[in-house]
């Protein structure tokens, strides 16, 4: 093989999705070859401790602790970083692109919060910089948004795109354990960190939920602008109030566009069960993606772990790799055109799902459903059952209402004086049309 | 805008795709020039009658009965084929790759049939040929295969690649109707042809699973290879029988790979509820993707339809025109490499499902399970039930067992004296392993 046709790879983390990079690089070597007529060589993996023993066959001459010894390399085409975190990981892939390498990185938290400046500076070097990785794990929904769909305008996404979160909700759900149990059992199987805070809050989620919107709706979406709420809220009553009426709790990414304005958050929602994402368990991710000509598809797959995102990494390095063949790199990226209008509080609209504690007295719910009816809310469930002694449960759905409708009326709710309290609030979405 | 900056389309058919396309071009025309920085334009539709209106927006100069003014038009750069059946199409696209023209293509029999031809002789004149159209409508599952898993090994590709007969069945188990009624039904609503052939017995299918098997293993795999067996003889005591034990009867395509041998097929099976195919319902397609490395995975979406089909089309043409800019087209194409070994029925296994129809007298369970046991297959579920006077009826699933193990006892069973036939049988797919 002549040396041009040696592509030289720096690896920037040796974890779980790098000794998956690693073992993917040699297990599939002959695949890799025949589909790019290159040979992908793995010439500086970047650690942070050289003395670690490690599961993949690498030589002492390519383990190094030196950021310099990758990042300048002179042979070194592209850069793979999978070390994760914003610093250094951002330095070391600007250094990098300064450099004139490729980049492939799995990086969610930096691709959301500083994906602008990485590609806009990659454009101007020439660079491909590609990120499947970042979200969804396994599944290519950035190629499906990018190139599936480049002819379509796409209306909304809605994603399980969290794994931790979905397994505790179906833990929570199948078994009837409470929020903390789950939790610790997710910890217990190595699927929640030590700290989880990220992942319960949905602040994961909600990076993610940033890069859907930036390729699906080719806008600049901050990930300031993601509002996030969390499931360590979430009673095993609500789960089981939404099971009775034929829902699931699902904390989902939602990104939507109506007329030009976009709302993207992450919340818990209550699914219907014919809803394609409300089958979605355990650390599965899905994310549906509705198009204007295409109507609705959904894209299934493992949301996380070292060998279903190395597959992504080592996809993306492949096109690198062939893009560099074909002297392309950094020509083909599209950056956000369209303009970024986020929607007020009154053009977010949905079902909504409220569960309150009541004194058990004649008129309550006349007083409840008038409120509503004078917010012009229109209810379609409601559900009276005794809760203790003298008080009530009351749950009730929504038919589409605005938030800014539902902050008025909860304020109005809880000012009434048989109104012990609001338990739990969520959004409702709708069926197969979204 | 330059001249060099101006695509030159030709069509070739105006059915409901076609006028999908123009739609497309049209409506979404900023957002296609935002994305490939050029201008695309319909120079030429090639139509039967010239004098027929259509709903879409073309002056009498752009449309020709006459494909040499499209195919040999000197200006135009890419024909886009929805015209389907082999003949004139292969022709057409022949001599269109002929005159250095590239080629997006939404014709399944065509590529099923003729696509290795077609690809080789486009890669001679490096004109790109794109056809994710031509498998599961709207669904960019052909780029899944080729760029989003090319890092990873694909054991096994389970689909429901056909609406029309997805549809029929989802009647059949909801409603409770016969095949025929369904069928009537499908072509009443327009999802069934006049002569439904095709879809019914599997054929239609039998093409999407050559070219997803040919995609996904790197193999050439010609349509012969494949096995199809249809669902006209489905009854609805399959259905209710099949319902009762946990499984739904779905048409589904397989395209498995064990140590290096593969097997691809079509044919109704019974899916356990909790498969990710069983809830496909009604007209929509999904195909089912395991990766050595990721695992499983699930695409799904609308599977026909002009809208659906023509955003899979366009965005085809998007990748030629991006192509085109860069100067590569033709260059991206990797053909089969992997050698096709095809498995023999010793190698082909699975679960299977029977039903029999035998005289109720003492002693016929025992013979028929000493068979199964005769034969090294075993059990899983053995179900008994009275069948008119003096019969019985007998449901078994065998655990995994081979075809030919399967063929030696169903002779077998078939010559026992109080066997009075054998009513139906069909493979039976595992849970989430596939």
């Amino acid at each position: 093989m002549k040396q041009s046709d040696v592509v030289r790879v720096g690896l920037l983390g040796l974890g779980t999705v790098g000794c998956g990079v690693v073992r993917l690089l040699e297990g599939h070597k002959d695949d890799l070859e025949k589909q790019t007529g290159q040979h992908i060589v793995i010439t500086k993996v970047l650690v942070q401790d050289a003395k670690k023993g490690r599961g993949v066959h690498l030589s002492s001459e390519q383990i190094t602790d030196d950021p310099a010894q990758v990042l300048n390399h002179p042979e070194i085409d592209v850069i793979v970083e999978v070390m994760g975190g914003i610093d250094p990981a951002r330095e070391y892939i600007l250094q990098a692109i300064a450099n004139g390498k490729n980049v492939v990185t799995a990086n969610k938290d930096l691709m959301a919060l500083h994906g602008g400046e990485i590609l806009s500076v990659a454009a101007t070097k020439q660079c491909d910089v590609f990120y499947e990785a970042s979200v969804a794990g396994g599944i290519p929904i950035l190629r499906a948004l990018v190139e599936g769909f480049s002819s379509d305008r796409i209306t909304k996404m809605i994603g399980i795109v969290n794994g931790t979160t979905n397994y505790i909700l179906t833990a929570m759900e199948q078994e009837g354990v409470m929020f903390e149990d789950a939790l610790a059992q997710a910890q217990e199987l190595g699927y929640a960190e030590a700290d989880p805070t990220a992942d319960i809050d949905g602040l994961d989620a909600a990076r993610k939920m940033a890069i859907l919107a930036t390729l699906g709706f080719r806008i600049d979406m901050p990930l300031a602008g993601v509002e996030a709420k969390g499931i360590a809220d979430i009673t095993q009553e609500d789960v089981s109030f939404a099971h009775q009426l034929g829902y699931r709790i699902k904390l989902v990414g939602i990104a939507q566009r109506d007329q030009g304005k976009v709302e993207v958050s992450v919340q818990p929602v209550l699914l219907p069960l014919s809803h394609p994402l409300s089958s979605v368990d355990g650390v599965y991710n899905a994310v549906a993606v509705y198009g204007e000509a295409v109507g609705e598809t959904m894209f299934y797959g493992p949301g996380a772990g070292g060998m279903p995102t190395a597959t992504a990494v080592v996809s993306d390095l492949v096109t690198v790799v062939k893009n560099r063949r074909l002297g392309v790199n950094g020509r083909g990226t599209v950056g956000p055109y369209q303009k970024r209008i986020l929607k007020s509080l009154d053009e977010i609209e949905s079902k909504h799902f409220l569960r309150l504690h009541v004194t058990d007295e004649a008129g309550v719910l006349a007083q409840l459903t008038m409120l509503f009816a004078s917010e012009n809310i229109s209810l379609e469930t409601v559900l009276q059952l005794p809760y203790g002694e003298n008080s009530a449960q009351i749950i009730l759905i929504t038919h589409r209402a605005s938030r800014r409708q539902m902050d008025h009326v909860q304020n109005e709710i809880v000012a009434l004086e048989a109104v012990q309290g609001i338990q739990s609030y969520y959004r409702v979405e709708g069926g197969r049309e979204g």
